[in-house]
């Protein structure tokens, strides 16, 4: 089979999505996957444990895409029909036992010391027209189905067990079925400024811009990522030619872009650190533990991020980063002064070249009439320099928190810049 | 209109879903907040910027819902088409500017001092047969469109937004529109146990469950939510008949059970703490400020949680929690040990009744040949008692991460328990 483009569709099976008790972040991680291997994916859609919903959207599913990738619906609970509905819509005549996944199950279920129930047993279970992929880290294979020249994969809703078996199964064997045309995505990460205003600066570009390259606009908090899509067959003239269109939109916006890749702003700051032997520290009131989280998820992130004080108390502000009580009574926590102390404190006993502090009322309680909800002080400084900065937004406390630490990243990459 | 039940379906419009680039998490909000309503989401779909593909969704959706809610697609930019899409989909003749829409766009870029583009007052511009839904926050109004009796609504996929419009526009004009009938759902946390083992506890019930009573298990990294969903017309009558079931269940697995309610273990312990008037720090070394993020992302949590440290570093270990460089030279940081020295030195150092420490190694690098990636000291305390317990996780560091947190709220909270 050849192609000139791969389309996959994915199908999320399970009312949890339905009712927004789950985020369906599976289905972005697959996306990213497929991308990568020159699969485009054509439509994501979450349906419920339905038969009659499961077996439309394989048909419709069918219409559009040639890879059908079902997630989810295959535990042992009795809420759980995407197999038998499989067994259905396939055609398939008889159950057959899978020996490999029974042994797993008996092997997990052994190792947890857990009693072995009917019900998992019944996990091995598979229609008996379908390719088993060995689902080595958990108790519901995967399961290949071929229908009118189009493939139908199922895989179990579990994150870690859906992301093994799409490396090491269902990848490996999409690409030996089909020979994939390329997609190749850059992305320039922006900080600052609006949608609207990159689109003025880069209007001329966009015109430019050939049939099979796409420019999107990503906006979230006061960043906006711009990515450009590439279709062909040639990976390497795809990659040259997107190059010089990377080159051209952050020369057309010069003191805007942050990264020339799709980079987490925060992760731009580890890499500009590191490679200057920098350390960092943070004190954070209101943001919580947000701004540590959002370094401490890089690995690697320790040659720089030293840690730092979750300040929430006044008690700790005091005691972890020397904030005088009388500052904090004359001028409250959420002040310029209180933020000054805070991080010089954190500069002078976290013991690094860089700290960052943020200080403001989250909400939705907590607000006062000369500083409402949503006030928030950041300050960020090395040794020669400190820059404080007061920022009002809005009134919902989630929000707030992002916002307060996308923007003190933003304040911590500018005096990185200038230094 | 009178309907026993009113279906929604709501429609995400753009490629950055499907290149996996965002995780599409309005519409988990949205569903929740329909269900609240009484209306059950049939369908979500997600598809790309593509006028075919939008038509062809909005086509499927008419013959599934009553309502169809899109959001995004709504910018300025030339990748954004939803608004020309819907033009031509319900048979418009002309455009209109929306006054109130532009006073709004004007008031906005006054507020920035933003030059106020030619294609940022084309946002006013909505086809002349839809009803305008006045977005208070943005530059992109809500439209909704009536079609065979069904209702579209298009919304900007901006969260903020989109969840204000949602609250104060579309709930109000759906719920006038239609008679709805009730969902009422009611959820346990369990933690510890498996989706199995619970399944196998609660056969009996399970078997006993009326037609319109629905039970779903969700798993999550050791914790499994167990739903209960009931479809009527008589609120009351299906509030009374859920609560029984909701004590069966609990009565079933007493020791598994954690919450009666949808509430992240966190905040069980939250609540629980301040019933008692109890205080709590912490001291976060591989999870980096992900268990402070998880206590101070709930208002009302600063009555609790007063803070603690990210140790990231030895000398932070050491400075603010009183390890000794000698258990950390002997032992290594993630030992016993210090895990001991860590939760006692958070206890003393920050003041507080209860405190929870985390080392570990999250890896992908760091291990070592007794100490592979993944292996994470946790140790929970009060003045009375300490608890320490090493778990040995995978070599996923955003996995090891979450299951060190989860694990850590959980031996918490059986301390708090039982104490």
């Amino acid at each position: 089979m050849t192609r000139d483009k791969v389309l996959a569709e994915i199908i999320t099976i399970g009312d949890e999505i339905l009712i927004g008790q789950i985020i369906d972040t599976n289905s972005a991680w697959m996306a990213i996957e497929l991308n990568k291997a020159g699969i485009s994916v054509k439509q994501i859609t979450s349906i419920s444990d339905d038969e009659q919903h499961i077996l439309q959207a394989f048909a419709d599913a069918e219409t559009r895409a040639d890879i059908i990738i079902i997630t989810g619906g295959l535990g042992p609970t009795k809420d759980d029909i995407t197999k038998k509905t499989m067994y259905q819509y396939f055609g398939a005549t008889a159950w057959k036992t899978d020996d490999e996944t029974l042994k797993i199950i008996e092997k997990i279920f052994a190792k947890y010391n857990a009693p072995l129930l009917e019900s998992n047993k019944l996990q091995a279970a598979v229609p008996n027209n379908c390719e088993v992929l060995l689902n080595d880290l958990g108790t519901a294979p995967g399961m290949l189905f071929r229908k009118n020249h189009k493939i139908f994969i199922s895989l179990p809703g579990v994150p870690y067990e859906m992301m093994n078996l799409m490396e090491h199964k269902v990848l490996p064997t999409i690409t030996s079925i089909f020979k994939l045309g390329n997609i190749v995505h850059r992305t320039i990460l922006t900080v600052g400024v609006g949608e609207s205003f990159l689109a003025d600066k880069l209007e001329n570009i966009e015109n430019q811009l050939p049939q099979h390259i796409k420019l999107a606009y990503l906006p979230k908090l006061g960043q906006v990522r711009l990515r450009l899509s590439s279709y062909g067959n040639n990976q390497a003239q795809l990659k040259n030619e997107i190059d010089t269109y990377v080159e051209k939109i952050t020369a057309a916006i010069p003191d805007n872009w942050v990264a020339k890749e799709d980079t987490p702003l925060e992760k731009v700051i580890l890499n500009a650190m590191q490679a200057q032997g920098l350390s960092l520290s943070v004190a954070e009131s209101c943001t919580g533990g947000t701004i540590s989280q959002l370094f401490t998820q890089h690995a690697g992130c320790s040659s720089v991020f030293m840690g730092g004080g979750i300040v929430y108390s006044n008690q700790l502000k005091t005691k972890l980063l020397g904030v005088k009580p009388e500052t904090l009574k004359t001028y409250g926590a959420v002040s310029e002064q209180t933020i000054n102390e805070m991080v010089t404190g954190a500069l002078a006993n976290f013991n690094t070249d860089y700290a960052l502090a943020v200080s403001g009322i989250a909400g939705p309680d907590g607000g006062q009439p000369d500083k409402p909800v949503g006030t928030v002080w950041i300050a960020v400084a090395n040794k020669d320099k400190t820059i404080a900065q007061k920022f009002v937004f809005g009134n919902k406390r989630q929000q707030n928190i992002e916002r307060s630490a996308v923007n003190a990243l933003h304040l911590l990459y500018q005096l990185l810049k200038n230094a």
